[in-house]
């Protein structure tokens, strides 16, 4: 779980959200009802489904939310907005809290495009002010998680470590690491991340533990000294020469030998022979460097290994940087709203995620309305549960509840193995020529739009 | 400058630094003499130049790093470490202080490929602890502020303003917001990063608060009630119908009008004709919408508009989403040392960079040894500086000292203004028939390298 953090993330917003927030204030309007969606427009390049992640953080910010003093001082040296902070905003802004009804995928549910990740019911006021820090939690957590989950997949049953605390900001890693964990990533190296989520954390040595060495045999025996049951760095020097010298420097202890530079699929082919003729087949290969789902799908064919270290191309989720979840609002005041512009079209009204199976698969996803008629989706399963009520996180969500990591982690086991098997594919995507997981919205849905647009366009 | 830590960043590494640590603790060698560099191999895709950053925060870690109680029994609770937590490891782990000398290229400073970036004098134990911390801070900030920096020079004097929050973690995007600002953005939407840094704040109004008002109209005019001189959103329903309703609801008091969809070199173009059919020249074309260097470049060509807000790609660093920022042991004891894995040499010795100028622009540097004669750089800048000395920072580096973000950004600013024209080229890299910019090694750096290699073959 998230520990308790220490002070209120207030200020982590765009300052827009504070001026709109003073704008509503004024006109009397801030406690307006607003229903607001969270939802990814289009999956990221080559990702076939999304492994939600992040509701943790984004509850605990809900739940924590308030301005103190020293936060609202900053707000009236804002040139933009302090014209605004008059004696009842100020009185205001100390009140705030969030008292919404947050419905949301817990974490590691699957996930696909137009589908609310989260949905705020809340003041208009609440609702616009944190729709920043939401997008950043579920963005952030949601890309890793994605990201890792294939990483997994590509690895078919061999181990992943999360080494990617160096190629990133320093908290973001922490959240990188939970996120990898939640998609079966076995441990990570960051400390913090352990301090934090309990997320086994793993690692042996350096290069320059070698380099600081006499000799890479002496090092070798200088950390088995300590740490006897080890991983060898062996590539400093000779990779082949390094392993051979852990194997008689060490002997028994040699629990494995990790790889991290060179041509990576002979070496860890020749790593294998060599462990074989000296009956070492104890001995497990670990390969790290500038890995990902590809390099591993080729050195799974190419060389021979049984744990991947991977870092820099999941902390950055190299190959799709970004996910685009965008919070837009679609109810007010009981009244759905849509927005028209081209290519970012949104759903009127307030939803919820059905999920028809098919011969224990996934078959496709309904997108209804949470107050149409259910009989359609029998059956099914709805995805968005509710997570917080009246400002509140519901039992499973408060502190020490069933929402746990670990149950994250079985959920998302869970709904990959259920997934159809060409959504399992690791390759890069080709958008001409695949078919994409279905989310059809119901006949509800698509009437309501219609009538959304003729009211507007009227 | 950064705020104080409340809490040491004491946790935020990777566990093999603790474990190795543990090793040269237990083995008598933790206060062996390190010399560590911290460089960048390759230069990322697409950048002919770096613009370091990061290294405010780096040093204040430095400053204040320290194990408390708490976080000493969680080191007691990691499996692969309690092994070693002795209680003589347990008292040096509370004694721990960084009592090196740092040696760096100030923030702002154009880096190139296997210059280093950060040098760090220390003890072995504390060289090693810092290490995940340090390339934390110096890839996350640098490869931002490089990014940034392209984008600069792509408006061509236009204004960027920095958008980003949403699509990186939360506190990563404070730094994204400082980056961005040294390498030469007007402003961010981040209000933690006006608390933390001043970086100035900007921002207007969302679709939300479009969508939330009975029309468009209604929606611009409260939002003129309180904020007159704004920044108005037209591209909720329709981009030019937006516009009009603009500037017939608000008058005089729009300055400026932002599009954040659609066709927008077209848009542009039919904004800025209406403005003028208007006589409305003073109002501002603000453009939104996955910009990055390259859609700028694209729009100045083909559509017309005087200020950018670049979010997602900038805060991503979209086309190049890591900086692979290494630090590796060069000396130890005074015994210059290095790697010899296949593709990841290292220099051995202490380092330190030469600008050479010629016709008032950067021409060449040279990666020269700290002890050497320096006569062959006369003239030279002299790119390392020393920002700390005993674990104090020096004083242009420490609170209130001359490296304010002012002084980066002139720094940046001025830097960027003395590369050759063909550094400063926006588009794709293409690495087969591009020059570089050379980094060569000095006489006696390859002299030490060749007896380092002999040495090490011996």
């Amino acid at each position: 779980m998230v520990r308790a953090m220490t002070a209120t993330h207030a200020l982590h917003t765009d300052l827009y959200q504070l001026t709109m927030l003073a704008a509503y204030f004024h006109h009397g309007e801030a406690h307006r009802k607003a229903t607001c969606e969270l939802f990814v427009r289009r999956l990221p390049k080559n990702r076939r489904f999304l492994v939600v992640a992040g509701l943790e953080r984004a509850l605990r910010y809900l739940e924590q939310l308030r301005f103190t003093d020293e936060q609202i001082d900053v707000l009236h040296q804002i040139p933009g907005l302090k014209k605004a902070m008059s004696p009842a905003f100020v009185e205001y802004l100390r009140g705030f809290r969030f008292g919404g009804d947050v419905w949301a995928m817990p974490e590691g549910t699957i996930a696909f495009e137009n589908e609310p990740l989260v949905r705020i019911e809340a003041d208009l006021g609440e609702a616009q002010l944190v729709e920043t820090f939401l997008l950043s939690c579920i963005n952030h957590q949601t890309m890793i998680a994605s990201k890792a989950a294939r990483i997994v997949l590509a690895l078919k049953g061999r181990t992943a470590l999360e080494f990617g605390t160096r190629r990133t900001h320093f908290e973001a890693a922490v959240d990188v690491a939970r996120s990898a964990w939640i998609a079966g990533f076995e441990a990570t190296s960051n400390v913090a991340a352990f301090d934090a989520f309990g997320i086994p954390a793993r690692g042996t040595m350096a290069h320059m533990f070698i380099m600081a060495a006499e000799s890479e045999r002496s090092a070798f025996l200088k950390y088995s000294k300590i740490f006897p049951r080890s991983t060898y760095l062996v590539d400093t020097y000779d990779t082949i020469e390094g392993v051979k010298a852990a194997l008689e420097t060490i002997g028994d202890d040699v629990s494995s030998v990790r790889l991290d530079s060179g041509d990576l699929a002979s070496l860890t082919r020749q790593t294998r022979a060599l462990l074989k003729e000296r009956k070492r087949e104890d001995v497990k290969i670990v390969v790290s460097s500038d890995l990902d789902e590809y390099e591993i799908e080729r050195l799974i064919t190419e060389g021979d290994f049984d744990v991947a270290g991977v870092g820099t191309r999941l902390a950055t989720s190299d190959d799709a940087p970004s996910l685009g979840g965008v919070y837009k609002l679609t109810q007010i005041d009981g009244r759905p709203v849509a927005k028209f512009a081209e290519a970012k079209i949104t759903y009127p009204g307030s939803h919820q995620v059905f999920r028809h199976q098919r011969d224990g698969h996934a078959h496709f996803d309904s997108l209804g309305l949470t107050k149409e008629p259910s009989y359609e989706f029998l059956g099914t399963e709805a995805l968005l549960v509710e997570a917080m009520s009246g400002g509140r996180p519901t039992p499973a969500f408060a502190w020490g509840g069933a929402e746990t990591l670990a149950t994250m982690r079985a959920r998302c086991r869970d709904g990959i193995a259920h997934l159809p098997a060409e959504l399992k594919i690791v390759g890069a995507r080709t958008d001409a020529h695949e078919k994409h997981y279905e989310v059809r919205p119901s006949a509800a849905l698509l009437k309501l739009l219609d009538q959304v647009r003729a009211d507007h366009t009227a």
